[in-house]
C-alpha cells in the first residue's frame, strides 16, 4: 500500500512575488500591463465558437505583421524554438539537402535541428557581425541544391540585420524554399513575406511584440505547403505536424494574448511607424554610444539590427562586472554576448514598448555610471 | 522596393472579450481568478536570481504532486502533448522496442509518436472502457522485451482510471522503463511516482490543476536518466532534449503560474484531500446519474476515473443535440466521446476547483432538462 512520502513544500506557502525590471537585454522584453491583463480573461474550450473567432483574429494580426496573405498562418504553442522546429520538421525529410547561412547562434541552431532529423546539412559561415551577399548565396545554392535555405533576419547574438531582398527569388530559381527566422526583428524592422518571397517565416512573442513567451507565430507559403503536404514520410513530431496544426490550431483553448499584441502593433502604432520608431531610436542610441567613446560591433549601418544593439566590449573592463553593476544599481538588464560573441560584446535590446528615447537615455546613463565605477585594468 | 500590401485588420480594433462558461468537459477546466491573476506579474529574465527561486519552487510543487524525490523534475513549455513527446523522444532511440497499452486515444497517440521516431512499436489493446491485468502486461513484456512501456493512468476518452500498482516493479524485472500519462488524473486520483516505480510521469496544467494550458510538468527517475544520458543518438528534438532542458529549464523567463497552482493543491487543499474530494464528488455524481436512469460506461467502480465521467449515450437521443442544448441553455460545457468512444458516451469533467457537489447538481439538472427538451426517437 502506497502512502504520502513527499510532504507539501513550505516554499509554496508564500505568495508569488516577481520584481519589476527594465528588460533591455535581447529578450524577453517588458510586457505592458494591458497585455498581461488580457491573460486574466477566462479560459474557454477549443471548440467554442468564440475561440474560432479569436483564432481568426490572431491569424489576421499575424498576416498583417508578416505582410502575407498566406492561409497557412497560425501560432504554435511554444517558444520561438518550437516554431523553428515546426518549420524544419515539416519542410525537411530525412536525406533532404538543407543549406544554412550561419552568422551567429541561430544559424548554428537551425543546422543542428536539421541534422537531428537526418537532413544532409551544408552551411555557409560568416564571422560574427558579418552577413552574406547574393552572390555567395547563389554559389552555395547552385553547389548544394538544397530543398531549404535558412537565414536569420535578426541575428540577436551579433546584432546583425540580414538583408532579405532578392534571396527569395534566388531560392525559387533553384527550386528551394526560403526559411526566415524573424524572432528578434519582426515589428522592429521591415519584413514583407509575400513580396520578398519568403516561404516560411516565424517569430516569438517575447521580443518586439511585448507579450509573454510561449506563443510563436508562423506562416507557410503555397509553395511550402505543396512540399509539406506531398511528403513521403511523416514529420518526427506529432505536436508540430502541420497537417494537425492546420486542422487543430487553437485546440488548447488558450485565450491567447496575441490579439492584444496585434492590437498594439496595429492600432497604437502601425507596422510602418513601429519600424520607423525602432530605427530612429536605434540611431539615437548608436549616436549616444559613439559620443561616449564606445564602438558598435556591426560596422555597416544598414546591417545593424534596430532591436538588439551589439556594443564592442569596453576595453580593459570585465563585461560581467558591467552587466551585474547595471542590474544591481539601475535595476536594468543588459547582457553580454551569446556563443560566437561571448566576451566580444555587450547587447542591449530595446524592443516594442521599450524602444523609446527615454529608455535610451536611461541605458546611456547606466553605462556611463558603470564605466566610471567598474574596475578598469591599467593595460 | 517592397511596400505594405496587407492593411491592419479591422477585427483587431475591438477589445478581446471572452465569455465565462462552466467548463465541465474533459478539459480545459475553469481557471480560478487568483491563478489567472498570478499571470499579471511582470516578466523577468531567465538569468535573474528570482527566476531560479521560482523554478525551484515549481520543482518542489511538482515533486509533491507526483510524490517523487527525482532531481530531474521540471516543466516543459508546451501542452501535455509536448510532455508526451518529451518523454518518448528522450527515452527511445530508433530501433528500440516500445510497448504501448492502448485502451483509448492516449495509447494510440503514444504509439504514433514512437513510430514517427523509428521505434519498433507493439501494442496490447483493450476495448473502450477496459484495461489490462498484470498477467497481460507480463505476457507482453516477456514477448516483446521493450525498453519502454506506456500506460495512460487517466484515459479521458473512455473514463478509465488504470490501476498502476505492481506494473513498475514488473517493468523493472524486464529491464523496461515505465512511462505514465497522468494528464487527466494527477491531483484527482492517487499517484505515487517513487513507490509505484514509475520512471517517467507527466501531466498537463489545464485539468485538475486549473491552470492555463501551455505548461507541462514532467519527472524522470534515475533509471530513466541513465538510459537517456547514455543514448547513442541525439533525440530528434532540440526543444525537448532533456540534456538542454535540464540545463536551461526556465530559460524562457516565463513567470509561471504553476507556483499558484501548487499552492492551490498544497495549501488550500492538500493532495490527499484533493484525491478524496474528487472521489467523493464522483461517487455522488455517479449515484445521481444512476438515479436518473442513466448508465455509466465503465462498469467496475474502481476503474472509474474520478475526474472525467463517461456516461453511456442516452438511448434514442442524438448526443450532439444534448451537448449543444446544455451549452446554449445552461452555459455549460460537457462533451461527447473521443476517437474510440465517439457516439458511445457523454463525457463530464469535474476537475480541481470544479469538483464540487454544487457543480454535480448543476450538471444533473442540465442533463435532466436536456433529456426533457431534446428530440427522442420513438424506436
Amino acid at each position: 500500500m502506497s502512502s504520502i512520502s513527499v510532504p507539501p513544500p513550505k516554499c509554496l506557502q508564500k505568495p508569488l512575488t516577481v520584481p519589476y525590471r527594465h528588460m533591455f537585454g535581447p529578450g524577453p522584453s517588458n510586457v505592458p500591463s494591458r497585455i498581461l491583463e488580457a491573460g486574466v480573461n477566462p479560459v474557454i474550450g477549443h471548440m467554442h465558437p468564440e475561440i474560432f473567432e479569436i483564432m481568426n483574429d490572431i491569424k489576421s494580426g499575424i498576416q498583417y505583421m508578416f505582410q502575407t496573405q498566406n492561409k497557412m498562418t497560425l501560432a504554435v504553442s511554444g517558444t520561438g524554438h518550437s516554431a523553428m522546429e515546426c518549420a524544419i520538421f515539416n519542410a525537411v525529410e530525412p536525406g533532404d539537402s538543407v543549406l544554412v547561412a550561419v552568422n551567429g547562434i541561430w544559424g548554428e541552431r537551425a543546422a543542428e535541428m536539421a541534422e537531428r532529423i537526418g537532413a544532409r546539412v551544408n552551411t555557409i559561415v560568416a564571422p560574427p557581425g558579418g552577413c552574406f551577399t547574393i552572390e555567395e548565396m547563389e554559389k552555395a545554392l547552385s553547389k548544394h541544391r538544397p530543398v531549404l535555405l535558412f537565414v536569420a533576419h535578426g541575428e540577436s547574438s551579433t546584432g546583425v540585420l540580414h538583408p532579405l531582398d532578392g534571396i527569395g527569388q534566388l531560392c525559387h530559381k533553384y527550386n528551394c524554399l526560403f526559411l526566415v527566422d524573424s524572432v528578434a526583428s519582426i515589428g522592429g524592422a521591415p519584413v514583407y513575406m509575400d513580396q520578398q518571397e519568403i516561404d516560411i517565416l516565424y517569430t516569438g512573442s517575447q521580443k518586439v511584440l511585448n507579450a509573454p513567451p510561449g506563443t510563436a507565430p508562423i506562416s507557410f507559403s503555397e509553395r511550402a505547403c505543396q512540399k509539406i503536404f506531398s511528403r513521403r514520410t511523416k514529420p518526427v513530431s506529432f505536436y508540430l505536424d502541420l497537417s494537425w496544426l492546420a486542422n487543430y490550431w487553437g485546440c488548447d483553448g488558450k485565450p491567447s494574448r496575441l490579439p492584444s499584441v496585434c492590437e498594439f502593433v496595429c492600432e497604437s502604432l502601425g507596422l510602418e511607424n513601429s519600424w520607423e520608431r525602432h530605427l530612429k531610436v536605434a540611431e539615437y542610441f548608436h549616436a549616444g554610444l559613439e559620443s561616449m567613446g564606445l564602438k558598435l560591433f556591426v560596422k555597416e549601418k544598414r546591417l545593424r539590427l534596430p532591436t538588439v544593439t551589439t556594443i564592442v566590449a569596453p576595453y580593459g573592463y570585465d563585461w560581467k562586472e558591467i552587466t551585474s553593476y547595471i542590474m544591481k544599481t539601475h535595476n536594468l538588464e543588459i547582457s553580454g554576448g551569446l556563443r560566437p560573441s561571448v566576451g566580444l560584446v555587450l547587447r542591449v535590446g530595446l524592443m516594442g514598448c521599450n524602444s523609446s528615447r527615454e529608455n535610451v537615455d536611461m541605458v546611456l546613463a547606466a553605462l556611463k555610471d558603470a564605466l566610471k565605477h567598474c574596475h578598469k585594468s591599467k593595460v
